[in-house]
C-alpha cells in the first residue's frame, strides 16, 4: 500500500495550515473571529467500514457518530453536517438513518451533494462544531502524572459486529448505533491535559496519545471497563469502533462525569505504551489503522 | 430515475435547518457568534463530471474550484478545505493538482479522509468561508427592475472539453483548470440583489433564479460575451462549467468590477425565463441537470 501512503504523506505536506493538526485522525481547529471552530471529515466505505449488504438506515447511523465523536474529543458543540452521499439501491433507508441519528444528537443537515456510481459505495460527512473550550483538547497535551481515564465500556460494539457477521439473534445495537460522547466532552474539556476518541481501539490510540504527548503510558488492563465475556479481554481492548472517549487529567482532579481510571502518564521509558508492565514499541496490531 | 429523486426529496425534508438553504445546488449559511460561515460540499465523480483517463491533478483543481465559486457566489473568503478522497492510481497527480489550485486561491487544506475502492472513483470536498458581507447573496433576492449581469465570458470551458474529448491540439484550460471568481464576488455582496454562479449552464441557472425569486428573467442572447465560435452561441449558454458569476443590480447602479449586462428583471409572466422574447417554461435542455 505504498501508493496509498505516499498520497497520504502529500496530502499531509500540503496540510500545513496550523489547522490542520493531524489529516485523517483528528479535527481541524479552526478560529474565525472570536470564534474557534472544529471541523472533521470521515467517511466509510462498504467492504472496509461495514459489511456488504448491510442496514444503510446503520451505516448512516454511524458515519454520523463517528464524525460527532470527532467533535466529542474536543469538547465541542455540533452545529451541522455535509453529506457528500453515493447513491445507491438503499438510498430511503440511508436516509431514515441518517435523519434519526441527527434528530437525535439535535444536529442539522446543513446540505451536501449526492452522485451515482457503480461499484464499491462510499459516503463522506463534514461535521462542524464550535469549541465550547479553549484551549481545545488535543491529543498530544499528556504530562507525566497525569491519570488515564475511558468513559463507558470497551467490547459491546466487537460482540455487536460478530453478533450480525455470523447471523446470531444478539444485540448489535453498540455496533450498529454507537452514541458520541458529546455531553461528557464538553464537560470534560475544561480539565482535560489530554482527550480523543477510541474509534480504533483503546490500545493503539492510547499508544498514538503517548506518541504525540512524548511520554509512557501505562494501563492496567484489568482495570478497563468491558461489556464482553472476560476471555475477550484483549480482544475488547484492541477493537475499535467504541468510540468512547480516553482522555487524563492531573493527579488530584477529580472527573466531572462517570468514567474509570485505567491507568496513568510517565515519563517517557522503553516504550510509548506499558500494557500490565509489558513494553509495546510497535503500533502494529494494537487496533485498527487506517493503511 | 425515481429513486434517486425519492432519495433527494428525503435529504431536502431532512434539511429543516435554516441554514440548509437548498440541497445540492447552493450553501449553508450559518450564524456562529458574531461570524457568518458559508459552508458547501461538491462531488465529483469519473464518467459524469470528469472523462475516464483524465489528468487526476486537473480533477482535483476542478473540485477545488467548483466548490470556491459556490463561496464566490455568497461573497466569502475561504477558509479551508476538507476533502474526502477516493484513492486511485493516480494519487500523486490529485495531490499535485490539488496543492496547486489551494496554492493558488490562497485557502488551506484543513483535513479529510481517505478511502479504497474499486468501480467508479468519487471525490468530495468541503470549502468553509465567512462572509464579507451581510445579509449573504442568495438566488432569491432579485428584484423587479433589476439589471442582470455575467462576469467573464461563456463557452470557452465548452471549447476546452471539446478539444480534450476529441483529443485536438487546442487550448483546453477554462474547462481544466478554472478560476473561481472570489474577488469580483466579495467586491458584488454589498450591492448584489441576487448572485448565484452558473457552473450549470446560464440559461438554467438563470431560469432558477428567476423561479426562487419569483419573477421572471429577460435574457437579450446576443449581448452575452463568448470566447467560442459565434455558430456556437446557443450551445455555450446552456453549457455548464463556466464558474462565472450571475447578479443582479437595482437600476442606477454601476457595478464595481468590469462585468456584462445580458438582460433584466420583470414581473412574473408567462414563463420564469424569456430569451430574446421566446419563453422558456420548462428547465429541461437549458443546461447540465444532477438528475
Amino acid at each position: 500500500m505504498s501508493g496509498e501512503f505516499a498520497f497520504i504523506q502529500s496530502l499531509r505536506a500540503l496540510a500545513t495550515h496550523p489547522a490542520a493538526r493531524n489529516l485523517e485522525d483528528d479535527c481541524a481547529v479552526l478560529e474565525v473571529g472570536s470564534e474557534t471552530l472544529i471541523l472533521t471529515h470521515d467517511m466509510m466505505m462498504e467492504g472496509t467500514h461495514y459489511l456488504a449488504g448491510a442496514d444503510m438506515a446503520d451505516v448512516a447511523w454511524k458515519l454520523v457518530a463517528c464524525n460527532l465523536s470527532d467533535l466529542a474529543a474536543k469538547g465541542a458543540e455540533p452545529l451541522g453536517v455535509l453529506l457528500g452521499h453515493m447513491l445507491g439501491e438503499d438510498d430511503e433507508a440511508f436516509a431514515s438513518g441518517l435523519a434519526e441519528a441527527l434528530w437525535h444528537c439535535n444536529v442539522p443537515l446543513l446540505g451536501g451533494d449526492t452522485v451515482g456510481g457503480t461499484g464499491t459505495h462510499s459516503h463522506g460527512l463534514t461535521a462542524i462544531g464550535r469549541a465550547t473550550h479553549s484551549p481545545v483538547p488535543s491529543r498530544s497535551g499528556t504530562q507525566i502524572g497525569d491519570a488515564l481515564y475511558i468513559t463507558g465500556q470497551l467490547g459491546a460494539a466487537m460482540i455487536g459486529y460478530e453478533a450480525l457477521r455470523d447471523g446470531l439473534d444478539a444485540d448489535h445495537i453498540a455496533y450498529t448505533r454507537p452514541l458520541p460522547r458529546l455531553g461528557e466532552g464538553q464537560a470534560l474539556a475544561p480539565h482535560v491535559t489530554a482527550m480523543m476518541d477510541i474509534s480504533d481501539g483503546l490500545l493503539l490510540d492510547a499508544f498514538r496519545m503517548a506518541e504525540a504527548s512524548d511520554v509512557s503510558i501505562a494501563i492496567d488492563s484489568a482495570s478497563v471497563p468491558i461489556d464482553a465475556p472476560e476471555n475477550r479481554r484483549m480482544d475488547a481492548l484492541t477493537w475499535g469502533d467504541d468510540y468512547e472517549l480516553l482522555f487524563t487529567l492531573p493527579a488530584g482532579i477529580e472527573p466531572s462525569v462517570p468514567v474509570t481510571r485505567i491507568g496513568q502518564v510517565e515519563p517517557r521509558g522503553f516504550a510509548p505504551l506499558f500494557l500490565d508492565g509489558e513494553p509495546l514499541i510497535n503500533a502494529e496490531g494494537l487496533g485498527y489503522s487506517h493503511n
